[in-house]
């Protein structure tokens, strides 16, 4: 194996010693599976958030945004199947107690002899069991069984208990999404793999109503739209595929799903799902809550309930495979960089303004360039070390241009704009550099229209 | 009373009617105090957000961002005091089984006969008992007691937590901050009041560390800064004030601290506090951890725990706020007008373009010009009903400007630009309508300077 190879104990490392992401409650010894977002972190998911944001909601006139409340009426759980069918089976060694889900228990490890497999402790392991992956909790001063109430699962139910709040306020007629982004819990057995599987994660969600009929040519659309989303914001097409769910693989109520797989360290993972999930959940809801949750055509005077197609992606996976993908090592042996080739519009400091020297008049010019950035941009000022040493700082956050104030930039209000990739450095005026800058670290725009062909208004 | 005074009903009444905020789980019958951001809603809050966000973080060279998980270690909470602290003091009705807080019994109200306080249903009440406001839930696959944790009731001990991971990722030094926004959860016995006290919520908290001596000035500087932020983004400086605790109110770490109270519909209530927390915190946790979390100043070759400066918002509080300053009625009697009149910054829509008839090519034209605004600012378009009509629809949910496109248009390539506020209407040609509404909705810039004037670099 090359040493070039990106490995997960690389990210992780590097993640933490930029700043980009610490474990939780660290200071008292982790929290397993959570995960807190520094400085860079933050900056890079809200970067990433708001890109799924600009091409899902802003950029259309189809979509409108959404924000429920994690918290949610048990009876939610109830309609959607949560109570009942989410969960894991589960086995417990009866020797050493360990706990262990029954479908992977092949890529497990005994606690008490990690070389060995569950139950090799010599102990025997129980029949399987199902165990509710919903977190719960009580609400209100009484912790009586009617007060309790869960940690969302999922975002979507929240869109789909809204679904008549929205047709009504909104004025929205199918083909037309609701969209939502945040956080969702589930108690896995097995979290693990950093950012990838964790107990308390955020989701993207997009739930696209449809008239019956229309489905697959949708379902085509989003698959590839989604697709196309991750590549324009510069994840390499060779570490991306769709993986077909076979038909025995699929939930009763899903006409079809796929899976978008990153090729992670770890190998080939779940980024986001694509399902068209025809008109189980509003019907659930219908039964559930007794409410009309049709639609009504006021052109034909038809009502019918939506079939739903599901683009369902996570916003900390979509965060490490953008990092992973981004990380890369080069340069001749004796002096390797590290650089994150990341998008420039991901890219959580887009410029960094660097006196050459510490003095004579360079770091004011540089602090008064800094100023009439900064507005525009994430701009990072630095004057610590070698001109070398703050160029190669500024690689493996992934800043995309550097700008070096020199003794030339007094006399002709020139400077030097250097390129993270290519390393390339040109000359460029003062004046220049805000409309220059703006242009290169542009978000992209999907060249995929706004629906198939024959659904465009 | 007046018609035209603003009340707390009519708030929630134009919310749920335009997509602003519905109630949680409303099919279901709703969840006591979660309430749910619909279309309007999220934007409108996603504009707050980011405000405070750039006024804080983006615009600042001495403050980072944060985001840590809602999810904490249980040691955290006993170092901050939470655990043995953070309760309310609870009494029940013998006779008819109701909770109240203790504290507030004179305001409240009994279940069986609302006219009357509590008690008077002629039950007796009991001793008052601590009640504590975290909610707790389990981890992992096993419930039990080392399996618990908390839904955090604030968001600022994941920083304090982080402090040293921040300090030497990001080589910040004090004078610094650290910013985070994120939801929170306390149990409140009684929330109510629309979006002001609810059990789920969302914080905006800077901390800001720095030496021992410093810490007066600027707990002056953040509390002028975080009172013209309110009025920089709109807020009536009549509606505002900032309360000082007595000493007997402070707690008993507390140098100083001092509410941003807004006059809602319900009374003068609590946006915003502003502390100085001393070195309680970082303290604290030092003790309980047994990690040393002093700064080290390597000029002065000082070790030192910082003090902290704390401006802590609410960002649902905030929004109601803003939403609730800019509700007005205006107009002859036979002709009233709804106007939100927010901040253009903060406004949900930015433009409408509304054809003046939906013929004669004018839909087209109108659909050109919303492509080329949309990629700048939130646009919509609108061709549904008399002109008038339409602007009212936008002059409801703050839409600061109306574009008309008419016959004229076609020949000259202009169009009628109106203002929401002063519903005055202008002549203005296409090709200045960009440069000229992007002028017009840029957020304010704070004129307070970046620090104490003694403190400045």
């Amino acid at each position: 194996m090359s040493e070039n190879v990106v490995t997960m104990e690389k990210i992780v490392n590097l993640c933490k010693r930029r700043g980009f992401v610490f474990q939780s409650s660290e200071i008292y010894g982790g929290l397993n599976s959570c995960w807190d977002y520094g400085p860079l972190g933050i900056e890079l998911k809200r970067n990433v958030k708001d890109a799924w944001w600009r091409d899902t909601v802003v950029s259309r006139p189809d979509v409108v945004g959404l924000d429920a409340s994690i918290l949610m009426h048990p009876r939610v759980w109830e309609a959607s199947g949560h109570l009942s069918n989410f969960t894991d089976p589960m086995v417990d060694c009866k020797l050493c107690k360990a706990r262990f889900r029954a479908d992977h228990i092949q890529d497990s490890v005994c606690p008490q002899k990690p070389s060995k497999r569950p139950g090799e402790c010599d102990g025997e392991l129980t029949e399987a069991r199902n165990f509710n992956l919903m977190f719960r909790t009580n609400m209100g001063p009484v912790e009586e069984t009617g007060s309790e109430v869960y940690l969302r699962p999922e975002t979507a139910q929240g869109i789909f208990v809204n679904f008549v709040n929205v047709v009504n306020s909104a004025r929205m007629r199918p083909p037309f999404g609701i969209a939502q982004m945040g956080k969702s819990f589930r108690n896995e057995i097995t979290p693990g793999n950093f950012l990838f599987r964790t107990r308390e994660f955020e989701q993207m969600e997009l739930e696209y109503f449809v008239k019956p009929g229309d489905d697959d040519d949708w379902y085509e659309y989003w698959r590839k739209r989604r697709m196309a989303w991750y590549t324009d914001y510069g994840i390499k097409p060779d570490n991306l595929r769709l993986r077909e769910h076979a038909s025995d693989e699929l939930a009763h109520y899903a006409k079809g799903c796929v899976d978008v797989e990153y090729n992670f360290p770890i190998g080939w993972q779940e980024l986001e799902g694509v399902a068209n999930r025809t008109d189980f959940d509003l019907k659930s809801h219908m039964d559930t809550s007794g409410k009309d949750l049709r639609f009504f055509d006021d052109g034909s005077k038809e009502r019918y309930v939506p079939y739903v197609i599901e683009p369902s992606a996570g916003a900390d996976r979509s965060t490490l495979a953008f990092l992973v993908d981004a990380y890369d090592e080069d340069g001749p042996e004796d002096d390797r960089r590290v650089v994150l080739r990341l998008h420039p519009a991901l890219a959580p400091v887009k410029v960094a303004v660097l006196p050459l020297m510490r003095k004579g008049g360079l770091p004011e010019k540089a602090t008064e360039l800094v100023e009439t950035l900064r507005p525009h941009m994430a701009t990072a000022y630095d004057q610590a070390g070698s001109i070398g040493r703050r160029y190669r700082r500024q690689d493996e956050i992934g800043t995309p241009f550097g700008i070096t104030i020199d003794y030339q930039t007094l006399d002709d209000d020139t400077v030097t704009l250097r390129e993270r990739d290519s390393m390339e450095q040109t000359r460029v005026a003062v004046k220049d550099l805000l409309p220059q800058l703006t242009q290169r670290i542009a978000p992209p725009v999907c060249d995929i229209p706004l629906g198939p062909n024959r659904h465009q208004n």
